[in-house]
């Protein structure tokens, strides 16, 4: 249960989403599947009205029942006022009188419509989400182009680099997110309508049209394949989310180490923490701890949607329906992880001069100075690793941290290795910012690389925004042709 | 989403709990986590009240409005009055006027009894739904003793058994999973109550009498255990559920071959299918496909589980919350099936004829012929195999697929194997009944063997309901005693 | 451990594959993980150091000593003469004479470079096998076209179809796992080269060189993030395999099924079958089988990957050397089933007349009938639906199950629907191969469609192979790239 | 692959066992899984030996020649001769020429036989390195038990404990790992033999007797349970080592936090890091780093076993063959970590000094003196704490981090709770090693606490040292008995 959250002590409320966020399922009344499926089922079934009106499968008259039918449900859902009943079985049966519109299909390829309906719109909003939040990240990492911290290795300090970097590392891991849920969208974009229970059906249903008016890329070019596999598109999307969760709670690992007393190196907003009023320092990062919880949990329940999926008989069986509830479960609990982290990424504070401390001590410096002087007097990397070995050993016995000049001339006496070396130039060359200068690789965390990789990362962000635009637009016009179209029928 | 189940054709209604079964979370709202604890955190919070006024931690004027306050509570939700709201945060901050109720205790130790509270009952509840099952299949098991069938291995016919046997053999992994449950219930039967939030607290609260009161077997032996580990029942409960559902799913399949058109061995009940008006002889065994997939389900959250408690900092953390959410999960897709399947499997009907055919082709008899033939002529195995191989070729070059004596003479010929084997002994060691009744090993076919397997069930089922009995016995005997000290705080 | 498998009675002997397939890991040893990166280390490694020549961060003298140090390794490792040692660590010290290859290189970048080229050329080996699958496939599904059989549903018949339109179904699901596997390609075709170990070297390493040379689209965009993810490639692309192998599964499960006893509908080759030799029947479809215990492996080994690579500390941690292993265990139990499958799947031989049997009892055809009338009379569904339900009863009355004249005509009479058909219709209505030839929807089981479905199927495998055949080529350009470039440094 | 470890400045070398375990499978190889059968297999195949000669199935010279042909075979693989050939498919061929070794038993009871014996010495060889590692993490808390650190949740400070209390609370989790072994022997060690394919056999067969000679409990009650579910005792025990590995990761992420650079609170040895031999600092944390990526593989592994057993038609399927893979990898796995864990906690240091610097900052020792404020004044709760909290709003006005008098005067003007308390009070009850004294509670970190768990600890411990050494004890005698049986056989 959710802990007494905000002491008095917190200047700021946090925001409800916030709340609601970590108070996860502890009150949250959950309906059932079918319920926001009501909407997806009726978008199908007016465009199968349709098709049949078209076909002459039915009559325009029935037809116009049925459309007028289909939109008070729809009317109804929209104001709260549907109800399901598990007698009554299924959303689909508030239309039974209309019995008609039962024709040349079957409960099979109806409600893998609507699961693809379902969550392919999903798949749209989260696209969004995610992109905002990928921004953000960007944002965070451009500011911090220039704060220095420890680059990790086996959580210990192993070079400099700077928030910028790690920030930037975390948004690539995001983008590919992105490529992922798109390439699930232009896999599984076809319709399945029409294939009745698997096995098709003699009534002359135009599949083109029903695909076409529902914005589809066609449709399924078997129709029985996709009922074998209603766990495919669940399990497929599944791991899209379990990777993009596996990348988040890196990201919220990292920043919940950053954020305790001993890191210091970033502080999470009152907001985005829960807290003790006796102890105002404790910052307890719950928001984030529940990031990692979801991403156990996703990768479970993909766990689950494979297994149901494994070595069934062909056709239609009835384990598949429980990947229903899973990929909604999935669904709900990745849904407002974006904005929630965002909103702690975009509210946190740096504690640049801890993190900048940091870079001062423990040799992190020292194989910098060795790239630095390997290439200045063009030594072997062997020899330049021993004369560095030799100094670190030298300038410890000083009792310091970093190679100090006298350090470094007792193992040039030592290998033989001369250097004309400064003291300006140990200093300069050990400087935080003056070696995170010289990492110009593609994709290092110098300012010069960090520049160009921003202009990529906001290329391909807005591209994919450019992606997300035209299926929205696509949606919308495919709407539009099932309007003019249900028109025609009704003004006939 | 449910088809239409049942035809006009159906003579009987299927019992409302196998439709609500079969339509899963279709239509089903599903409360808040919290709702269910409440009536563990009133009784976790009425024990800690009397073990704050015997220790005079707090005076009995207060325990005394506190005992009430909780009481009303209980009332409430018993009633269904009760509300949990998110700003409220919890269960327990109903009571946050009376807020001496937190003296001693936090809300680690609090929400880590609320659970084990809750899963012990839920254990018993369980384990008796199991034995239930268990007898059911026994007794399924006891009336099929002599039922011959073939016994299949990859699917094949591999050699004659009896529809008791597979029974038995159903039973005998069931009660395993009985032992586990009730080893699971003594390994955390444990009382973490006193922890505080792991580390202790310096009010003399008195965890000996708190664990009394609630029936355990006393309290954890380190504050900081449980709470680091607060997913280490619910992993443990639900490897438990994983490996009865596993059992269940072998049990589900082999029904639902058993039940196709080309097995035809049984019939599932009109109430227990989902069937066609047009096709009458459908028989959609939709509840044991269901229970296929639950098994699969349930793995997914184990797996779920044991990844949230993988590589925690040591104390709490958030991420542990969501076990909570996965175990009811767990517990709400198990809860119904034991009742379910046993309705499946006492009102099937069995095709005793249809099995009995499938013993008397293929071969199937010639390994216990073969048997017969080394123990009665003392041969060598391998001269009877070599025996029986000819034996089988030739007998299949008559078109048959049983041996016959004419090819079993052949066979004797080709070897030099002498047999004084007469036509009668050859059809009598064919005879499935006759052969099912030579094996007679420990835990074999024959009704010999199954007799006594049959007692030794019959004992182990009833030992286990004695345990289950007196769990409850203790449980009521503990409760009794919260009852007794409460009143005599409160007539104090 | 392997049954017996061949009895004396089999007249082909397995193919030697086939024997190693099913005999697993039994007496099959596995060599350490290293040994198979070597020839990609090599690899990776004579590009670096093409590239620190051309950056003159190494002198051309150098450069050759390394060059032919390498292919002297590559020499040894082709001979099987390579030996790995642990304490000499892994396969890059056997070049620790040479430390310059260590210039501008750590072992993050250098071993997540291996990782990822050999992935890439196993995912090229894998697609081509899968391709020659599909292909096999669906020349079995063109041989079925016109072989009618009952389709499934619940294990259950549920209406008419062919041979051919399930394995159509099974070729549709295997294109999208190569569209998936290309994908994969795709996303991560990107060179972590000159990373070093996550956080970038002042040297000034080319990485468009790099990458060029060993055929990636590019150098990563940031040099940290294929370190933060080094389970990301691993776990995707263990994804694909566990969706393809859930559809392998499926295709497993529905052969087991057809090749029991009593369906009866195939039978597997003698050489693919594990048998007894005194149940000559028997045909223990052992392939099969191991083909759905490997599913189930790859769907918990993707569960490993993607828990490894949860809630990690940003930058490099030892925990991710595990994916190394788990990957190519994956790969190791993907790799032959292609084969194995293919070789099962054109040595079954197929029962034409079982499966026809069954398409003419149990009413599968009067569905299809229904479906008749109701267009040719244009009745209402919900009226040809009472109607048939009515026919049913009065046809199953005369011991029938099939729709019988009387039976239809006595249903006529009592709802009052008049119909002129003829006992011709009814029986031609009736007739599997008619019902089917009206399946004409797109995608469905008519010969008509299957043709155009054929069509696209073959287009779609041949465009999949020249994706494949491109990316062949162009890894050959860079290899020839390579040896030019060395050929000018050891020339020079 | 393994980097470079250990620098030239480290002065111990790591021990082999480590270097092994830190290269994981880079350059081991493994052997077939049935080269480690053999001993079992040959065990069992002697025990059956001796029951068929004394229910004369077989002869006494029949009896002598196996005899003397399993000790040479067992002789060979003692000494490393034994080859296992996949053509003569496994272990048991080898004995093929004495064909009688299968009279009355198949290879189904024989292969679940060898599991069962080669689990069965697996679970008591880890049950005994397990209770070695608990005694020494016993030990290590024994001389932490006055330690002070912060007790942590959420990664955060949350009050005072000791180093003792926390490695306390990882030994009592590791115990339930002991009970869980010790649970999962009882419940298996029953003997499977004498059930052949799982149908029996007409032979008498004496399966007690069997069972007797190879210390089972008894044979198992159904014949055909066992091999219906050659999964469970597989995937039970693997929930027990995962559980095991679960409670191990956080010990292993404990650790490894707090050796970073920040906590700065242990320091593991040279012997147990990999190094840097220019960041003389730099302890990379690898043993326990690859402990937590086992954790997420043998999770992995059990997903998988209880996959595989799924949904299995009754009978023997091949699909768990690959079982016996999976349990013997997730025994490799595991094999070699307790005694690396033990290596590295017992030459683990610890910074006293830097524990309990944290404790005296952040009002980590409010709470405590909140809690002798209440019970000294008798304040209700809510009063305490409200005073307390406005105590520290004061004292931190002073820049503060733990309650001065002037604040607590501040704040009981504030509020008029008078208290007439002392500046040598404040400073006492905030002073940490009084603070965790006074934490008396059962299984808190007081002393006295941890005197009385470590009682409880230590007798615990040697409960279940005892319980293993009475199995060895009973494994012993029923070898003996084995031998005195042969030698009559021999002898006759």
């Amino acid at each position: 249960m959710v802990e007494k959250l905000w002491g008095s002590r917190f200047d700021t409320q946090p925001p409800k989403e916030f709340i609601s966020f970590i108070s996860g399922r502890d009150v949250t009344i959950k309906e059932g599947s079918d319920f926001r499926l009501v909407p997806y089922d009726v978008w199908g079934s007016r465009v199968h009205v349709i098709m049949l009106v078209e076909q002459s499968i039915i009559s325009k008259e029935d037809g116009k029942a049925l459309i007028l039918g289909l939109r008070e449900i729809l009317n109804k859902w929209e104001k709260g006022e549907f109800k399901l009943e598990p007698e009554k079985e299924d959303v689909k049966l508030g239309m039974e009188k209309a019995g008609k519109l039962h024709t040349g299909r079957s409960r099979n390829d109806q409600i893998t419509l609507d699961m693809i309906l379902y969550l392919r719109e999903e798949s749209l909003v989260l696209l969004e989400k995610m992109l905002i939040l990928i921004r953000s990240i960007v944002n965070q990492g451009k500011k911090g182009m220039r704060w220095v911290m420890p680059g990790f290795t086996h959580h210990q300090h192993a070079s400099v680099t700077t928030f910028g970097h790690i920030f930037f590392s975390f948004a690539e891991a995001l983008i590919r997110d992105c490529i992922r849920l798109e390439a699930w969208y232009r896999l599984f974009n076809r319709c399945p309508l029409g294939g009745a229970a698997g096995y098709g059906t003699s009534f002359p249903v135009d599949r083109k049209l029903t695909a076409e008016l529902l914005a589809f890329d066609g449709p399924t070019e078997n129709s029985l394949d996709p009922i074998n596999n209603r766990w495919e598109p669940e399990a497929h999307i599944a791991f899209v989310f379990s990777a993009f969760m596996n990348h988040l709670s890196t990201i919220a690992q990292t920043l919940i180490l950053m954020s305790t007393r001993e890191f210091n190196m970033i502080r999470l907003d009152d907001r985005y923490s829960a807290g003790s009023s006796i102890m105002p320092q404790k910052r307890n990062p719950v928001g984030l701890e529940i990031i990692k919880a979801k991403a156990a949990y996703i990768a479970g329940a993909l766990s689950t949607l494979l297994s149901i999926g494994q070595s069934l008989m062909v056709g239609y069986n009835r384990d598949t329906q429980w990947t229903k509830y899973i990929i909604m479960d999935i669904i709900d609990e990745v849904f407002s992880i974006p904005t929630i982290l965002k909103g702690i990424i975009e509210s946190l504070s740096v504690n640049r001069s801890a993190m900048e401390l940091q870079c001062s001590s423990g040799f992190i410096t020292a194989p910098a100075l060795m790239e630095y002087i390997i290439q200045k007097w063009d030594l072997p990397f062997r020899e330049g690793k021993i004369l560095m070995e030799k100094a670190v050993k030298f300038s410890e016995k000083e009792g310091k941290e970093r190679i100090t000049l006298k350090g470094l001339k007792a193992a040039s006496a030592e290998t033989g290795i001369i250097l004309n070396i400064t003291e300006k130039e140990i200093e300069e060359f050990q400087q935080p910012s003056r070696i995170v200068s010289l990492l110009k690789i593609i994709g290092g965390p110098s300012e010069t690389s960090m520049r160009e990789e921003l202009a990529s990362l906001s290329r391909r962000i807005r591209s994919h925004k450019r992606w997300y635009v035209e299926r929205r637009k696509s949606l919308k016009s495919a709407r539009d042709l099932i309007l003019k179209k249900e028109e025609e029928i009704l003004s006939s």
